[in-house]
């Protein structure tokens, strides 16, 4: 299958990334309907042309009348919802996810799998704070990567295809990476620094301190504002990588301390040259 | 004394700070004149019309004309140019500064000075990743907090002045600190997270991984870029106070962890949802 906008994409969980994917695709021209619980969000993705159709249960019709399926839930509700409605998807379709966390995800649910249809993962790495269809903007996706995380059953068109999708939905930038490299780095980047932040946020409990706020601890903590069900969970499905990233920044921390309380200033300076280095790598370009 | 536009300003040390208090108050009418160690500063400084009158070394006529001297200095060289350099004050001058730690300057520099003139210490919370008069610019005051740290040394005179030198500069916020709570603040708010943010820069080379990078790395790691001869100075300045932090922050990191490897997701929800309500009070308003 090629991605042109005839294709019929079904949106399961129509939240914040769900209502974003189909804002972008409506935007191109494709049929796009939803299938998610709440009676609100379907009703206001309806009203706001966000969608065509939509249902809060699953509807064996727009399941089976789709070519591109994204599932836009949780790991454990995602591979309850292949096990449970798989006999609805049409022959030939593929499906797709937005999962944070890759591995223990797509295995399973590729073992499940019938196989006259594919599961290829992905994970567009974008959000925002605040949660609902109603705060969905595909303007999230404009400087955000968008990683296809294939397995060896995966096909070369599957693969095409999702990375032709990450394209369309407006991603900056598109990338293929085994599923146990992304968890390796998801674990650092966005796993570790959300540890970081609930821990910082969490250890001082001095009341008005926000009156002397400045934009370093705002920029360490706007991720302490946090999903706790979906965060534990993705944290859970990557416990040993991350659980290893957390060690390796503690061992660094308690380096720096030492430093500090040895009066190591050299130790400190070159400790902070190297990170002034590192950092200027990942400046936005 | 009252501040009004009459009086003449000088600021010893014209990088980022420095140039910055030089162009919001010669916006205000204010005679600014600038003594430090570049000669480039001095020229940018005069040709841009952020000064009047500049020198590279120190001017006995252009000290002794000053009204109100800005140090905007490094600890250890503020006390040495106090000790230098008191001699040539005006009698009646009020003398203030822009470190980022207080106890270890405040009562140093008051022990030291002439009786004739007066040293109240503030800190502009305020800054940028760069360095130097030529990036400097007071729109970074607009948003942010000046917080006056008087002793019992201070009259009510010199901190009614500096508390108005912070709103005549277009800070969002002045607020008055004694010298021990701001240290603890700062402590917590602005090294700790500089320290964290070292840190975790430094605890993982794998090359490449700034292809991948979402903007909750990079909001962590921004204030890694860090000037290691300044910072390394201010850490050891307020060593005992940051050590508490680190440790009450690495306290709270391990607890998260071990949650984490105990599989105790009800924990890790728990401190999520504190983290999220706390964080709130952080927002900017």
């Amino acid at each position: 299958m090629k991605l042109t906008n005839d294709k019929r994409v079904l949106i399961v969980g129509l939240g914040l990334i769900g209502g974003s994917y189909a804002k972008a695709l409506v935007k191109k021209g494709y049929h796009v309907s939803a299938i998610t619980r709440s009676d609100s969000s379907i009703t206001y993705a309806l009203e706001n042309g966000i969608i065509s159709e939509g249902s809060t249960s699953v509807d064996p019709k727009l399941v089976g009348e789709a070519d591109i399926v994204v599932l836009a839930l949780y790991p454990q509700v995602l591979l309850d919802w292949i096990r449970d409605n798989q006999q609805y998807l049409k022959s030939g379709a593929v499906i797709t996810d937005v999962t944070g966390v890759k591995c223990c995800v797509v295995y399973d649910v590729q073992k499940l799998l019938r196989k006259d249809v594919e599961f290829i993962a992905a994970h567009p790495m974008a959000g925002k704070e605040v949660y609902g269809v109603e705060n969905s903007d595909d303007a999230i996706f404009r400087k955000a990567n968008y990683i296809v995380t294939p397995t060896e059953a995966n096909t070369k068109e599957a693969v095409a295809l999702c990375e032709a999708l990450g394209w369309e939905l407006g991603f900056a930038r598109v990338s293929v990476l085994t599923p146990e490299k992304h968890d390796d780095m998801i674990g650092f980047l966005s796993q570790l620094t959300h540890c970081i932040a609930v821990s910082l946020m969490n250890c001082n409990d001095t009341p008005g301190m926000e009156a002397y706020t400045g934009d370093s601890f705002r920029d360490l903590t706007r991720i302490a504002r946090i999903n706790d069900k979906m965060w534990s969970e993705l944290f859970m499905c990557n416990r040993e990588m991350l659980l290893h990233h957390m060690d390796a920044f503690s061992d660094a921390f308690a380096t720096f301390r030492q430093m500090l309380a040895d009066g190591d200033v050299e130790g400190m300076r070159d400790a902070m040259r190297k990170s002034t280095v590192r950092r200027a790598l990942f400046d936005k370009k």
